[in-house]
């Protein structure tokens, strides 16, 4: 049986990945389908930030690809010969701008026949006025470059930074390749055939459209005015990291705009991890009428070939989740089953590309037998691979021989390694010199804490101890913070104990919806039921100190307060901006199944708002992390001054302000 | 004798500053200079971010004050009411702009007689396009808001992030206070006495003198436009940070404005650190021939009366290093005299106000008796007090005899307490563990390393470990991360070791400029020569190893370079933007008097770029520092992605980026 396109190309998506050569019978039976028939490639590929030649090398073989199977374009992400993002890196070394600039050079020499679209840093003249550099796309035709595209609209909102050295471009459309560096306002739009027939935007620029968005960020549609000219395909490149609810908006706006201007859109965008933005790929074509056509994988690198005119295409699966609309979505629901498959994809990619990008190979951390260490030795073995994975489970005093075991069934269900080692020789030795040190203060100081997280922290802190001794004796391996997004917001970590290591895989995940996460893992593994059932049910809890009212370990929730109330305090503030008083006031889900007076609830949410201003200060020695929801933590996403923890959130009314102005 | 203005304002500022009654007596000694006659209040105040009661109190001091001297106008700096930086949290938790406008309103109650200008943030209507908020100047006059000056340039660079969250105002001058968060594009200016009189922008908005600057960085140059309508004075609101060479370069450009337009430019800049931005204060009158007329004190509050048409002012004196012109400044130099007293200053405010901001009282840092952490403490003693600073000599079986003395000569000079606590059981437990857990690993995993890091690294993190300790056991300590740039720079510091701490005060200070720094303590403190002269002679060195050759510890400069060298290589690439090729083949200042070969060169080149790129992590959790330099690697003021660690800084050339492309 003939095997289709799609099929064909899938071999060669596997060559391609494992560096193994193309075999000619195949490049001839694609080109069989493709020639001269106005197919386009779509290149999603992963970059490394700043690393010219890996990226350079990665273009020309799809260049060289789509020109031995007859392609009309191919079209890579928006700067895919530096990897999105860049940051001051282009400022601080502007060697890669030059390089960047070489290697377009060297691909534009080598594309014949095919058109290439790629993305680049394109240096401007330097008395020019405003930013340094723009956001440009080249289009690399018959041995040169022909003609240049910028990008007009420039995010500078949660990780997006663009306005900080990109220059937004006046113009949309193409520019002609003379004006390269030094791009004249006055130039007109080139027109020539190939212009005419791509209406070719970057990214932001098709974020912008009227009648989509209920609230515009700029006065400019750059979609609107390519629309004038009447394109056959409208072309975007982009770099779009993948967060909470962002696929559907992303399916829906595409289509909105296919639709509206009865003209197909192919969307090429980057994956692959860059720090803490992990980008999801799933690269789409939309028909005229908005019907989604094509749709390249998530969190893969592919090389998807397509025909919009024609209608061809194939649509690979998406993660779950994209089964609502978008009115549908703004319902506030603290539902996650529909976002886990892509939480999962998300932070296994984060991981996986940091460990790569880095030049690490190998990961040591606690396992407790809590939650929080069990799901991210879970998605380590999934990312880097379980003989790259060691669990070291570090029992003191306190820790149950539950945890114990439950820690060790895990690795065992994993094939992880993994060892036990205590920490008690480290406690007693620390104890007694610390008690001794702090001896010695007290005839100095006064404020000694009848009681104090000392002998909480010295645990966890002998832990890290142990982890990074792992990571400075053994190559290539990085120690783990296990820390979840629910603690992190209440400070409940310890400074260079559980939140210190090289990588914070679920900084970015709330407890409950660890829980969750943690049944999907069980459900949706090959392996099923990893996590042993008695690690789910346990009441989270940190083992570090003993509740005097027990004697058992303290639960994390009497320390805090309940999980589900916590979660869902975040949830309103991320998601819906409610402040104290709209809290205060509304109903929470939790409440329906939970009567909460009102000093309790009172309680709760100064608890709350005092210990996420005194967290401030941990959060921006997070280890680097993955962004999974909507609104994160993440210091590269958002950004608080820590002097500012004397906020009152509360608020004062018109008179308490009238009466404190007006007397002395 | 009658006693001037300036000596009775002194003595107001006093009062202020220490919460005590104004006595009637003087306040009318001041009215009787001032009143009626065209002076200005140039209120120089240190909010606290987002904690809008406190600077609304300390504002409505100021406008009282000045009601009650009879004052025309009294300026307060940028974004006075919120502090500037305020960043994503004026996003995250609208309750601190909806408490700005309502204490604003207050305040217009308060205002009658005296014109005052108050820095806040202007929500904007919610369905217009563009940014939530401008940065705005209301001008509160007989009880109510009579007009608004939004800020027109954005400042997206080092560490100014504007254009994040502020709508630039399309146009210059005062706007009808009618247009209070919904401010429309076609609103013409308000043209009525005082706002013929003043020219107000807002910081940036000065910033952009085609004349003054070889580059722009925006188009629009707000005072020109200004200048069209003939104001008898410029008022310009700022906050403005100090770093190196900045100073200098702001009297010029303040000095070229006011003379280029033949107007006196009243400029009032925020002082106090927010968290790493020391401001400076300083703020300046320049009359109508760019002559400087008046200048507040530098980092601290001050209350300057003047009279810009008058010629009436004080000049405060400034912080050393005025001494060149513009022109001069730009030629490379190292040499540091001139700026160590702004150095000082800086650091000193820094450490102060994130103290007092945060609610801290007291550090404890680990005395090794080498420069680093002698010059932490020297700064911690004059910043918070020496009763409130606890030293600790930490030694290890390397530790000498003389670092231990030298430290505690050192503690004895200071006055701050001190004491001696060996690591060495700590040290002795570790190592048996972790020797144990090794053995186990290595029966898992290859590639343990021959040599390791782990015995260092073992003793810097004990250390850390007794001082975060004592942090948690006494109220209101914090421990000091001690390491400086030169070693950063390098990633020559242990992660949850002595990288690890609260605060980090000398984070932006190169090695040598930190010699320099401790001869300048010595000679210009009240006490002098508090720093042991030993500890300013010895070579640098982390004590954590012996040296095989030697058999004595290990000398930083062995494992990295010549400190000298390493300085310019700094100096080199963050103030002259010098790459590999150029750093090679320039001459280096050190190069001079020390004969370096070609191949030594290139040894020291390479290990600085390899080093600097895997030191990308460490800076990213890095502890909160004082921005100093005019360029740093403070997270918040330089962001370059820690995967971007494979560049290539030595580049490519043509051909073989050609013969790259064209084989497979």
């Amino acid at each position: 049986m003939t095997k289709n396109l799609y099929e064909l190309s899938e071999i060669i998506d596997k060559k391609f990945a494992n560096g193994e050569d193309i075999p000619q019978n195949i490049i001839e039976s694609i080109k069989n389908i493709t020639n001269n028939k106005n197919y386009i490639g779509m290149a999603q590929i992963n970059p490394i930030a700043g690393n010219i030649e890996y990226n350079a090398k990665k273009i020309a073989k799809y260049i060289k690809y789509s020109i031995q199977i007859g392609l009309d374009l191919v079209i890579f992400p928006e700067l895919a010969l530096m990897g999105y993002p860049i940051e001051d890196t282009i400022d601080r070394h502007p060697i890669i701008v030059e390089e960047n600039i070489k290697w377009l050079k060297g691909l534009a020499k080598i594309t014949k026949g095919t058109t290439a679209l790629v993305g680049f840093i394109e240096p401007r003249k330097k008395d020019s006025e405003g930013k340094k550099y723009y956001n440009s796309i080249a289009i690399l035709k018959d041995g040169k470059i022909d003609g240049i595209v910028r990008k007009s609209l420039l995010p500078n909102y949660s990780e997006f930074n663009d306005y900080r050295y990109i220059e937004p471009s006046p113009v949309v459309g193409v520019q002609p390749a003379d004006t390269l560096g030094h791009f004249d306002k006055n130039s007109i739009r080139m027109q020539s055939k190939i212009y005419e027939k791509y209406g070719i935007s970057i990214c932001e620029d098709c974020w912008n459209n009227k009648e989509f968005f209920d609230k515009n960020l700029y006065e400019k549609d750059p979609i609107e005015e390519l629309a004038q000219d009447n394109p056959e395909i409208f072309i975007n490149c982009s770099a779009s990291p993948s967060r909470a609810k962002k696929e559907q908006l992303k399916h829906n706006m595409l289509s909105f705009i296919s639709n509206k201007y009865k003209t197909p859109i192919v969307y090429v965008n980057q994956v692959g991890a860059i720090d803490n933005s992990s980008f999801d790929g799933s690269s789409r074509v939309f028909n005229a009428k908005g019907e989604l056509i094509a749709r390249a994988k998530s969190f893969e690198e592919q090389f998807l070939i397509v025909n919009p005119k024609e209608n061809i295409g194939k649509i690979y699966p998406l993660t779950k989740g994209l089964d609502k609309s978008l009115t549908e979505q703004k319902i506030f629901t603290l539902e996650y089953e529909s976002d886990l498959e892509r939480t999962y994809k998300t932070i296994i990619q984060g991981i996986r590309d940091y460990f790569k990008k880095c030049g690490f190979k190998r990961a040591v951390l606690g396992l407790s037998g809590g939650l929080d260490s069990t799901v991210c030795a879970v998605l380590l073995a999934d990312a880097i691979g379980k003989e790259n994975v060691f669990g070291v489970s570090m029992p003191s005093h306190i820790t149950s021989r539950e945890s114990m075991s439950d820690a060790e069934q895990l690795a065992k269900n994993l094939g992880i390694n993994f060892t036990e080692a205590t920490i008690r020789p480290m406690i007693d030795t620390t104890t007694e010199c610390l008690n001794n040190l702090f001896k010695t203060i007290e005839t100095h100081w006064d404020g000694r804490y009848k009681t104090s997280f000392t002998p909480d922290n010295i645990q966890a802190r002998s832990r890290a101890m142990f982890l990074w001794g792992i990571s400075n004796e053994f190559s290539s391996c990085i120690p783990i913070a296990t820390s979840d997004k629910s603690e992190l917001y209440m400070g409940y970590a310890t400074i260079n104990g559980d939140m210190s290591g090289g990588f914070a895989p679920i900084a970015d995940v709330p407890k409950t919806k660890l829980f969750a996460f943690a049944r999907w893992l069980n459900k949706n593994r090959e392996e099923k039921n990893a996590i042993p059932e008695a690690i789910i049910l346990k009441k989270p809890g940190a083992e570090l100190a003993i509740d005097p009212k027990t004697g058992k370990p303290l639960i994390a929730e009497d320390a805090l307060m309940p999980y589900e109330f916590l979660d869902e305090i975040i949830w309103r503030i991320e998601n819906k901006n409610e402040d104290y008083q709209t809290l205060l006031k509304t109903e929470f889900i939790y409440e329906k199944h939970n009567p909460v007076s009102i000093e309790q609830k009172t309680e709760w949410l100064d608890k709350f708002f005092r210990r996420m201003s005194t967290a401030l200060y941990k959060w921006s020695i997070l280890p680097p992390s993955v962004i999974v929801e909507s609104r994160s933590i993440n210091k590269y996403d958002y950004k608080q001054p820590i002097t500012s923890s004397k906020i009152n959130y509360k608020g004062f009314d018109d008179k308490e302000i009238e009466s404190t102005l007006t007397t002395n």
